[in-house]
């Protein structure tokens, strides 16, 4: 199974971007519990990464379907199902995450 | 409001490992996009990200009601009214995020 | 462990009045599926009722923090421990539902 | 825009059963709140619902890639494009419901 180029792409320094932004949310939680910063202010800002990793799943989701899924969608056959198991199995990791 | 020290200092150490921990893989995230990799194990590393934030987050909260929540219920009156209320705020941000 | 009256007492009828109208939206979401109607709008029924699940159970849970686990933390001891971890498994199981 | 049958055409008896379980367990919910049953009894059974309905919307989600979002991709130009879009709104009402 081939895939390259992948369905972000066309996207990837935005979506670095925001990962550069995630991780500098993470690095600044662990600030705030090593200056013993108030639980919920701390919990404020777990929430606010998690909420920001949720929306770079949706991206990637969506760059996924419009690309790779189409493309095996419109290719048919094995190929085709596999892709959108696939794509199922990933949608339900991330609503349970 | 003071609230020294917060209700996670007994944990300290394993927070700080925790999030240390999610910090790496949103950069080993972040490696994957750069050398554009499949975006279904890209999306697998976001949502286990996403997860260990959870984690993080549910412990945080656990050690908030019983120190922080506690502590102020003791004490009553006003206090607790905004302790408890601002927990539960912080507890539907999670659970939106 | 006796726990009466529960902590939602004063709210029971608008517990019961948002019960039943979620009732109401499950029963119109199998409606849709007898109806063959479109799997897009059957699934937007289907996060409106997950999410008017979701705001019961954050009010029911207020309602719990306020006055059950105010009390046993006012008691204290045991059953102010006991409280808290329950508390805490609640709230984990449903960010996790 | 016709869809005519919807994706979940062949699991129709299935979904309907699982709905009219989840009818049940929300009628349940609503007699515990009549008869004042504890606070935490009633959160388990509101989580248990959630994720009740979180299960029967990500079957629909599967179904409606494998049939619905598939004929589209085949069938290709905007109808594809406008498919897709609709499927990823979905994905998103359903990870932030």
């Amino acid at each position: 199974m081939t895939h390259t180029p992948p369905g972000y792409s066309d996207h990837k320094v935005a979506h670095l971007n925001r990962l550069k932004r995630i991780e500098g949310q993470v690095r600044g939680i662990a600030r705030m519990v090593e200056d013993g910063k108030y639980c919920i202010d701390v919990l404020t800002q777990v929430s606010a990464a998690k909420k920001a990793l949720e929306s770079v799943a949706l991206l990637l989701l969506d760059e996924h379907l419009q690309h790779c899924v189409r493309h095996a969608a419109e290719a048919g056959g094995e190929e085709a199902d596999l892709k959108i198991a696939e794509a199922s199995q990933a949608i339900a990791r991330l609503v349970r995450s």
